[in-house]
């Protein structure tokens, strides 16, 4: 397995565009991903009750289509909270790639990202959608420029790919993904298209994707938010020739690993780049009875405001990361507590049985100073674990936040 | 009933103290709290599973102890996660009273609130309560002064007082309150305590102060972090000379009502002094099946990063505010919401059955700008109402937190 450097169209099959059409000021905000030949489809997405008018779409075609070929996106206008003008805008953006493509409407996957409540400029939309198709490519470039147009306020495009062997087959799976603000696990303002050449049942593709975001994306928190949009779609065209897989065989096991590393390597990607952030903060709790216990302890270490403020002014505060697994609901002993400070500059153990050991101030502010820390909880009840992701919480989280829309 | 300028010193046979001790730099660190008679305890406390030395004494004390008669707080270090020597510590501390006093240890109710994991310093603090005693003294002086020594990051002292009638007898409830940052729903770094002339027998002073917390310090929110050491205490006298209360008739009714207009006036305060907070940021649901559904959506709101940030920016971002209800967990119908903004300044319909109106940004920004803005959603499923209070969320709050220990 080898992690490369690409993204959407690394698979085999798979083009993409990014434009700009006029949605936004200035920057590029429409993006498409189409695969030449039908692929299984399979999404996860928000469980927040409002849903956007692109998520009740997708769900539809995840459910009732028997494939889908293409993924249009926009970014700038959410189409959330816009009552039936915006189901039947959503309709219109499949309709016009569908069209321009000449695939069924209902091969068509819609995802739109943005301020809440303003109707889609759908004439844009549609005309954007002509130049998208005239500028379909294969090759990393193509990715990228889609990457890009799916930006709200992230400040880098995020893109992973993996290539790995099935048989005598070459696979490859390959991603893209938008976070920045909302974020919190259960999904947040996260767009995210997978595609991969893998022949796979589509009900296994959706039980490997949903399995999956449990421990990537529905791990990481910015902002304890989650959006009215967050959609994970995946893609999978069947091109690299593999026998389809169709039960849960050595196979899958394989392609559910690699799915993972894509998916974390975009999960921490979004991590590092939550709204105003500095550092990637990384939370791993061992020793608990369950995954879940773990799973839940790292989510509320990772998503106290106290514990993001203190790790941007690199303080040490460890009482703040007790304090936030003392009210994550899970049962564990306080007194039993140990507690771990890493970065690539080394390593302290900060806290021995819930209290403080000796450990220097210095130091420790020397190790958070990193722009990537990892804390680790070890509550010393069991063998299970789990790692959650997520960034400081600085001044610019509330310039950004305070002014989004003008 | 009239609320009345005044503190935990207002009813009958109440003294207090508020000294610089020594274990903060500079300002007042202890407060002593003193009924000249026996009187009624009950408590409520964090829902922590990390406890502080204090709230698992004072827990043990409200179960076991037939009557208490002081409160003494330290503020600058919170002795929690300061295993078995915490313990003792806070021991020492309630010993040093009751002997100062003449009272019993478990007579003596104690609460520390500051930084987590720190030991207290025990000999100051023992030279401190026998200033404390010498200090004890009626009047709205002593309770400012005793409301002052317990603030942390907070801006001001909380204190609130009210007068009533029972029969023919003048019943008074004061109280004081400190909070700022890590409050939230199910209590945080809220110390309060409250006192009172009423006669009542101790189970229904419980239960009145377990029903009230829930309406009122329960449904703010600075910062979502539920602290290691929250409390809230009642002591309740009996000087007023009222026949003892000791079942749910109308004289009970009468206090609840008179102990929520205190504890909400509290509450509101606290808010209003989150750590960095501009102004204050009230949440009406209305139209819901039950208290739980607008109790629980209104938390929502409150607690949302986006919304705290929107309205720092005076910022009608609506969305935030219908996504932060999709989340919360409670089954409505987001296409029959109705949404208000309110200040002193004006109101205005911002949305109607979850789409916008056409409402005028201008006015909206011009009504948010007001240092005390209330949000209402009608979310039209029933006649069940609840109220909620928080505050905006500044770069003051990121300063604040970022380097609280230094």
């Amino acid at each position: 397995m080898m992690m490369i450097n690409s993204g959407v169209t690394a698979a085999k099959g798979f083009q993409a565009a990014g434009i700009y059409a006029g949605i936004k000021k200035k920057r590029k905000d429409m993006a498409l991903v189409y695969s030449q030949v039908p692929a299984k489809g399979a999404g996860t997405f928000t469980t927040n009750m409002v849903k956007a008018a692109p998520v009740k779409w997708d769900i539809q075609v995840t459910k009732e289509s028997p494939f889908v070929q293409a993924v249009v996106l926009n970014s700038g206008i959410a189409n959330a909270c816009t009552g039936m003008e915006g189901d039947i805008n959503n309709e219109r953006m499949a309709k016009a790639v569908a069209k321009a493509l000449n695939i069924p409407t209902e091969a068509v996957y819609t995802a739109s990202t943005g301020i809440i409540g303003k109707q889609l400029p759908i004439t844009t939309i549609e005309e954007g959608v002509l130049t998208l198709v005239k500028s379909l490519k294969d090759g990393n470039e193509a990715g990228k420029l889609a990457a890009e147009a799916i930006m709200t306020t992230d400040t880098y495009a995020k893109e992973a790919a993996i290539r790995f062997m099935i048989g005598d087959k070459k696979i490859t799976i390959g991603g893209m993904a938008k976070g920045s603000g909302m974020i919190h696990p259960n999904m947040a303002t996260m767009l995210g298209v997978l595609t991969t050449d893998l022949a796979i049942s589509k009900e296994l593709l959706q039980e490997a994707l949903s399995e999956n975001v449990k421990h990537t994306f529905n791990m990481v928190s910015v902002d304890r938010d989650t959006s009215t949009n967050d959609s994970l779609l995946i893609l999978a065209n069947g091109l690299a020739g593999n026998e389809e897989i169709t039960e849960k065989n050595e196979d899958y096991e394989t392609f559910c690993k690699a799915l993972n590393m894509v998916t974390t390597d975009l999960a921490k990607q979004m991590a590092a780049d939550g709204e105003g952030a500095t550092k990637l903060l990384e939370v791993k709790v061992i020793g608990a009875k369950t995954w879940e216990d773990a799973a839940n302890l790292s989510k509320s270490i990772i998503s106290s405001n106290l514990v993001k403020t203190a790790v941007f002014g690199n303080d040490a505060n460890w009482g703040r990361i007790l304090c936030a697994m003392g009210y994550s609901g899970v049962v564990f002993d306080p007194d039993q507590v140990d507690l771990y400070i890493e970065s690539e500059i080394g390593n302290l153990k900060l806290v021995e049985d819930g209290m403080a050991t000796d450990y220097s101030e210095e130091v420790a502010t020397k190790i958070l100073s990193s722009n990537q820390v990892t804390a680790i909880a070890d509550i010393k009840a069991g063998t299970a674990t789990a790692t959650a992701w997520g960034c400081d919480l600085t001044y610019d989280y509330v310039k950004i936040n305070a002014d989004y829309r003008s």
